[in-house]
This record gives C-alpha cells, sequence and structure tokens, in this order.
C-alpha cells in the first residue's frame, strides 16, 4: 500500500485562527486546551473562522483474534459478533454518545468470526469482510500479506465512502473481543518497550487472565520484532485485518484532509501502523482521550498527541473520542461566534490604568 | 444566614444505578469517571435511570473589586461592566460554550462599579444589587456585616428563582476584574496555605503585577486570619458581595436539591464558603475543571472534589463548567439509553470459555 505524500494542514488559517483568539472577548490563552483545539480545527478546515463540524462519523471496526481463545479475555469471542447487532440496534455506548454528541455511527464487519452470509448484518457492514478472525499472532500470523493489503484497502474505502458522502469528521472505533493482545504487542514493538510494560487488563482480566495475556504478548512480540521497520509485515505478523483496516482508514483521512479524533490503545496501535505507512498523518489527528491500557500512553507519546481527556476510560468502539466530540465542536463555535473587543465595546489589557497603590 | 441541614442525594438510586451499569452492554467500569457521573446525578434526581437534564441554567454573577485599582489585574475595572453587555449580547465565551451544551446564561450584577439606573441592564440583571465594588481588601474591608448577609440572601432568592423557574441543574460563573485576588485570598485563609503558593496570573499578569498581587494577597489575608472559623466574618474581611452571593447560591442548591457542576477558582472559594455555612452542600456539587490557578487545586482537595476536565482553562464566568456539561448529559444517557446484556443478547464474562492455551 502506497500512500501519497501527506500534506499539513493549513498554516495560513491556522495562523489567522491563532490571531482571531487574541481578538475574542477573553484574555488571551484563558480558554486553553480549546484554543488550540479550535486552531488545529480551523487549519484542517482550511478557512478562519471555521465552522461547526455537521456531519462527524464514527466507524467501528469489528474483528476477532485467535488469541481470545487462549484465556486473555474476560468475555467470549461470541460478544464480537453480538456487538454488531448492538451497535445496529443503537444500543452500545457509543451509539448513545454519539447520540448526544450529534456523530452517526457506521459499523463494519473486518474480520467477525462468523459466516458473513448467515449473518443479519447488511451489506453495508459486510462488504468490506476480510476474513474470519485474525490469526492467534503467539503461535502464527495473523493475516497473509494479501490479506493486509485487502484491510488496508478496505480502511482506504471506508474513508473514502464516508468522506465522499459528506463526513467532515472522522472516528475510528473498535470492536473486538481479545484485540487489545495485538494492540499492546503492535505498540512494544514500536516504541521498543519491553512486553511487561505494556499488558493492561483490557475488558477487566482476573490475575490468571493477565498472566496469560502477558506470556502471549511476549511471545507474539518475539515473533514480530524482525519486522519493526516493516510495517505491512509487522500487522501481518503481530496485528489483524481490523487494526490494519483502521490504520487505512486514519491514514487516508490525512490524504482526504479530514481531520480524526484518535480513540483508544486499539486505535492508538492503528494509528502508528498508519504514520509508518503515511508520514505526517499525526497532523491531522487529535488525541480523544487517554485509556487507562498502559500501551496507549506509550503510543500517545511515540505520536507526540497529548490527550483532551483522562477519564479512566477503557472501553473501545470510538467512545472515548466521541466523548470529546462536544469539546472539539466548542472550540471550533468559540473561534466563529464570540464577539471581538472591537464588537463589544470591551476594553483590552493595554487599557489598563496605572497601580495607583 | 442560616442554611437548614443539608440531606445527601438518594443512597436507594445511587445504589440502583450502581446495579444498572453491571447489566449494561460494557465491560462493568469500562466508562470510567463516565460512571461514577451517571450513578452522582442519578442519586441527585432520586430515581434510576435518570433523565437527561433538560434545563440547565448557568448565572453569572458580576461585581468588581476595590483591589483591581491596585495594579493586581491585566484589565481596568470598567471591563466588568462591558462584560456583563457581552454577556446580554450572547458575544462572551460562556454564552457561545452553553449554546453548545444546552444551557441558558443568565447574569446578575450583585456589585459592578457602575450606577444600576444608568445601566441599560434589565431588571433580572439589576435587582440583587449589594453595592458598587467590593472594599479594597488588603486596606479595609470587602463589606459590612448587613452587605454580607444581602449577598447571601441573593445568592439564596437567586438560586430559588432558578429552580422555581424548572432548572435541573445549575452552574455558578464569576465575572470581576480583580476577582482572583479575594479568591486566593479565601482559599489561603481556610486551607492555611502561604500567600504565595495561592497566587495565579488571573487574566495574564505581569512579574510586576504578580509581585503587587502577592503582597496584596499578603496584607488581606494578615487582616482575614483572625476570621477562618467564621465564614461570614472572612467574607466581610477579605471576600466580596459576587463571591457572597455565589455561596449563598450554591448552599442553596444543595437545600433545593438541586446539582452544580462548580467552575474554577473564584467560584471554588464561594464553595469553600458554602461548605462552611451548610455541611454536607458539596455532595451537591461535582468539579467541571481544574484551573491553572494554583488556589483552585488546594480548593478542590479542601473540598475533595476531583475535576472532570484540565484544559489549562483560567477564563470563569461558569466557562469550565459549561465544558463539562456535555460530559455528564452523556453519563446520565448511557444509564437512561444503553441496552442491557439481556436486551441485546450479548454475553457477559461469565460466559467466557476456560482458555485452551
Amino acid at each position: 500500500m502506497q500512500f501519497p505524500r501527506i500534506t499539513p494542514p493549513d498554516q495560513q488559517a491556522h495562523r489567522e485562527a491563532v490571531a482571531r483568539h487574541e481578538q475574542l472577548t477573553k484574555p488571551p490563552g484563558s480558554l486553553g486546551r480549546l484554543e488550540e483545539l479550535g486552531v488545529w480545527a480551523t487549519a484542517c478546515q482550511g478557512a478562519c473562522p471555521p465552522h461547526p463540524f455537521v456531519r462527524p462519523q464514527v466507524v467501528v471496526f469489528a474483528g476477532d483474534h485467535g488469541i481470545a481463545g487462549y484465556g486473555v479475555s474476560a468475555y467470549p469471542s461470541e460478544v464480537t459478533q453480538q456487538m454488531v447487532g448492538n451497535f445496529l440496534s443503537d444500543g452500545a455506548a457509543v451509539n448513545v454518545l454519539a447520540a448526544v454528541a450529534g456523530a452517526s455511527v457506521r459499523v463494519v464487519d473486518v474480520a467477525v468470526d462468523c459466516d458473513p452470509d448467515t449473518a443479519s448484518a447488511p451489506p453495508l457492514v459486510t462488504r468490506h469482510k476480510v476474513r474470519r478472525g485474525s490469526g492467534a499472532i503467539h503461535l502464527q500470523d495473523a493475516l497473509t500479506d494479501a490479506e493486509v493489503a485487502q484491510a488496508l484497502d478496505a480502511g482506504v474505502a471506508i474513508a473514502d465512502e464516508e468522506v465522499d458522502r459528506g463526513a467532515d469528521l472522522l472516528i475510528a472505533g473498535d470492536m473486538g473481543i481479545g484485540n487489545t493482545t495485538p494492540a499492546a504487542v503492535l505498540v512494544a514493538a514500536l516504541t521498543g518497550t519491553e512486553p511487561v510494560a505494556v499488558v493492561g487488563r483490557g475488558t477487566g482480566i482476573d490475575d490468571a487472565g493477565w498472566m496469560r495475556k502477558a506470556a502471549a504478548i511476549r511471545d507474539a512480540l518475539r515473533r514480530a520484532r524482525p519486522f519493526i521497520n516493516d510495517p505491512v509485515a509487522l500487522v501481518r505478523t503481530a496485528g489483524g485485518a481490523d487494526i490494519a483496516a483502521v490504520a487505512g482508514f486514519l491514514a487516508q483521512a490525512a490524504v482526504r484532509r479530514t481531520p480524526v479524533i484518535l480513540d483508544g490503545v486499539v486505535v492508538g496501535a492503528a494509528a502508528m501502523v498508519a504514520e509508518e505507512l503515511a508520514p505526517g498523518a499525526r497532523q491531522w489527528w487529535v488525541a480523544g482521550h487517554r485509556s487507562v491500557e498502559p500501551a496507549h500512553t506509550l503510543a500517545l507519546e511515540h505520536l507526540e498527541l497529548a490527550p483532551i481527556l483522562d477519564l479512566g476510560m477503557r472501553l473501545g468502539e470510538g467512545s472515548g473520542a466521541v466523548v470529546a466530540l462536544p469539546l472539539l465542536q466548542m472550540a471550533v463555535r468559540v473561534l466563529a461566534e464570540m464577539a471581538t473587543f472591537a464588537d463589544a465595546g470591551v476594553s483590552g489589557p493595554a487599557d489598563a490604568p496605572l497601580p495607583t497603590g
């Protein structure tokens, strides 16, 4: 997969947004991170003042993982397919959060361990399916080279579909029992971190499960280490079709000059792969939150992205990104709608009298 | 001012919300702080599942401070009155943020240094006015005892007015050039902190202004220290009419069993006074954010409230609380609207197979 060279957000719009913030009726810098977010969104949109995002789109990438059969998750693999149904019925957390934030949710079956013909899911869900589950990465490759290419292409196609349908902000989410294990392996491989430092509790495994997960990550990382300079081979060896699709989606968002709010550790691992495949893509991403998964903090540091929120979340589905969306909308609308000092007849700091005491 | 004994939020509803979270289609605890917020809101509402807040109300308490004439702020005092006009024209940051969050904004002139008769503000703004500006607290008392009582009563009356008009969530904001100086003095007095540890940059003073502010806080704190066990005398000596009104408002919200999102350092100082006047009131409050003002962190620790957001904000107006409002709405709607495992036919963790490897 060859991505075009990524161009940065518009620097002229960036400068205009910085200058506009100085004119608004508040002390300069007093909205903190909201000001930075507004400037970034303006640069992504390419014109100042910015406009509110009118069609934020969440895409949840669902896929199973062979490793889940080895006791690394608190939940059985069939939950992945069941949750696809739950997303389609608007019953999952991300559906409710997106309704509050004004975003739409689409779920895509990239590698759920079920027969697409017998599933009740519509074509929009299944047409990009790569395979039934990815391989058990502590023992075997997750994918073939052809499947990696197919999954990356799926992510690219989905980003194109959503942008072509009018999406002006993208959020990737994940659903897949066992998926924090390959995510942790990818983060460890790309950051040179020891296995034990990336092992998290995922959906909530007990101590025995944590030890099984740590051993699986250690074994998978041993298989992955030869490929740390080859992101495609790395995803083939120790990733998964869903993670590859998210990577393609995130890289293509940057190609299409469409901003992204990143979610937690699985999306974070895919983002690291995407940045390898399409250097500079991260300029089009903002980190919605910091997950409690230890590998996520490493991924954010590696990408030099500071999370907006730190709420102790660890759900995936894009949930942490969606929770940050209202803050991004606020950041944009402050720049677009606040009065300037001149408009409002408010004195600026230059008008302060000399101290009298 | 004697407040009735504060009763806590409903413990039965609290227990039901905790139990409901266990049934929703997500790993237990995986929404982190959002789960705690949903449980708290449910307990405040007194019934599970909770309902979205339908009429969140922001009240911005405006007042001037004599200390502003002594070079402790980057802005001149007339900005307070000018900003009242800006709030009424929907041009200030809190207006824009509240529009995104679905809250209404009311501004009240408690002690702006202007003649209420010549101001263009309507009666809803001016009818609770206590005086023109509060005293320069490093030299003189901020208020008389009668004015403290009048300001507390104003805050109580405003809380009652808003709850009686249907508000189901309250946010207090502040507007007043110089007001971080009395706020810092109150926090230092009530936490036993040295002056230098509470001096912040406020709206953005330079180093010389910071030194003037530090000296003013030192002198005011010397005047205030004898009254650390008498909150009314403390506010009279080193507070202000706006801060006293916010304290009355926050205490009365608890009396009326109406939840509150707290804002930054000025509201935080008032909250400390309110908790002294009406012990237990803080059970009805959640901290929207952590301001960069150093005294705010001390106030939150004293109140044992953990901020939802930490965005480097330092504007006041209730802005940090309003930014947290969508997260509280999300927390409530998750509890109200997500599918349960039984509803969605999703397997729980008890259904996980034994590991096969």
